[in-house]
């Protein structure tokens, strides 16, 4: 039996990173590709890459995204060819990326393209993309729409988001790899990537959300919110732009009907009750250890539930 | 006025460089595709780059191709991450090989994308695919047909050629780059590379032998035998494939209609007379000074026979 984790970025990665040191190949992580940009003449998926990273132990931990020890000599030397300079990608990840465009143009579907590329780089747990059809968030603010790294690597997170769409999320199908992890899943674990251009994209695919919530396996999302603060990302904003409030209550209500459980940090400064069964533990995921034991906590946490 | 010159690898690219030397922007290279392959999710077109990493000084001349200085980080990540390893790409070298890939996916022509790259690198010759089509030189052995690649990287030239094809070349058009300067040619030159797979292809697309055969530019090829012998490549066993003798004579006799003039290397052991106007000079282009008075010599002998 498996334990299935939605993820985006960095912490839902950390997560799955955790729970891949406790369950070994019984990790099968879906990950977000609405984040995914086709830039430098190469096919990036930013989210399902860095998850990647993080469970093959190649993570740049400290830049927070890229390979450790990675250089930037294509990406520069591609940029003096006329290249836009905006998108950095490292030596190692352009060649994930460059790998990932060939398998694809090939006739590959992106989640087998994933699955290879995460297996050839040792990953022991399973990295899915959440379907294969592209999917791209789109962030509206004053300057009007823009794509979510133009948003976040461009313009730096800076502008009022306005407006939150995942073009092309209506006409994705389910995959039939997500469709079976979730069928099989003993459990299901809610990353704390934000929950709004994170695991939104993934939860818009039609089927994931419907197979999520009907699952007889329990549930669970982790707060991104640590000490009631945003580790990284516009998370706050991304809430406060669909109504939400940027705590870990406003998460639980984010995911209404989806989830059956909270795990909350423990030093969360938020309301007492979030309406469903809650468990506080310390979250933040700063070592190996911390990372695993939250995926421990995690783990006996939804078997409570079950 | 312009200089155009024919050329593949090496020797023709060497003499470029030196007739750029003498001529600044006024040469114009008509440059062999056949070679060309993707590989590695990338459009290599390897004789195109050799020239213009010769006409900007980058050249690694000990290996002979690629970038001076250049490793191979992506090449190998490539390579764990499942790509064949018998074409070697350096870091730089791929970085040009992408941005050709993005500007021609983008819809530019071949011949466009060459110019952009040649001049973003600094080229001040201007370097011309020999075509926009996709022509791909193959080459028969005991083993069956195989492209022009793999015959001379992954087999190392090794088996005996049988038969030699532009697959392609037909349906290829001359473009109107081409055609502007062979038509505007004060000096026509043929490099000193391989007459059969390097210069071949070039004269194979329609319209391109008939250019130079009715020019009123004078035109001289320069024979790749330095002190009668072949400086590197196959050049003798493709001048047998093809039923000439593998030296000067051959070379004349391979080009006859097309040239009025031939330069040859004054260590040259072969017959006094080759049939059409010949200059007997020093061809070895060890040394920028050496390239550069070949250059000087080549363009002499063309006036003198103007």
């Amino acid at each position: 039996v498996k334990t299935v984790v939605l993820a985006g970025g960095t912490g839902g990665a950390k997560l799955a990173a955790g729970l891949q040191d406790v369950l070994g190949e019984d990790v099968t992580v879906i990950a977000n590709t609405g984040d995914d940009v086709e830039a430098l003449g190469v096919y990036v998926s930013p989210d399902p890459d860095l998850i990647t990273y993080w469970l093959t132990g190649q993570i740049d931990e400290e830049r927070g995204w890229g390979i450790r020890g990675d250089v930037f000599t294509v990406f520069e030397r591609l940029v003096r060819l006329g290249e836009p300079d905006w998108f950095r990608l490292g030596d190692l990840d352009l060649a994930t990326c460059l790998r990932r465009r060939r398998l694809m143009d090939e006739g590959m579907r992106q989640t087998e393209a994933q699955r290879e590329i995460s297996s050839a780089l040792g990953a022991r747990g399973c990295v899915l993309a959440m379907c294969d059809e592209p999917v791209r968030t789109q962030i509206r603010t004053a300057g009007g729409w823009m794509g979510v790294q133009e948003y976040l690597v461009r313009e730096r997170a800076g502008p009022a988001i306005e407006e939150i769409a995942f073009d092309g999320a209506e006409g994705a199908l389910m995959t039939g790899e997500v469709a079976d992890a979730l069928a099989g899943a003993g459990t299901i674990v809610i990353g704390p990537s934000n929950p709004v251009i994170s695991i939104g994209p993934i939860l818009a695919v039609p089927g994931i959300r419907e197979a999520i919530a009907t699952s007889s396996a329990p549930v669970v999302a982790v707060s991104p919110f640590v000490d009631g603060k945003v580790v990284k990302g516009p998370t706050a904003e991304c809430l406060r732009a669909v109504g939400a409030t940027p705590d870990a209550e406003g998460v639980a209500g984010h995911y209404e009907g989806v989830i059956g459980g909270m795990v909350v940090d423990s030093g969360d400064p938020g309301p007492p009750s979030i309406g469903i069964p809650t468990v506080y533990v310390p979250t933040r995921m700063d070592s190996p250890s911390a990372r695993r034991r939250l995926g421990e906590r995690t783990l006996e946490f939804a078997s409570e539930l079950a």
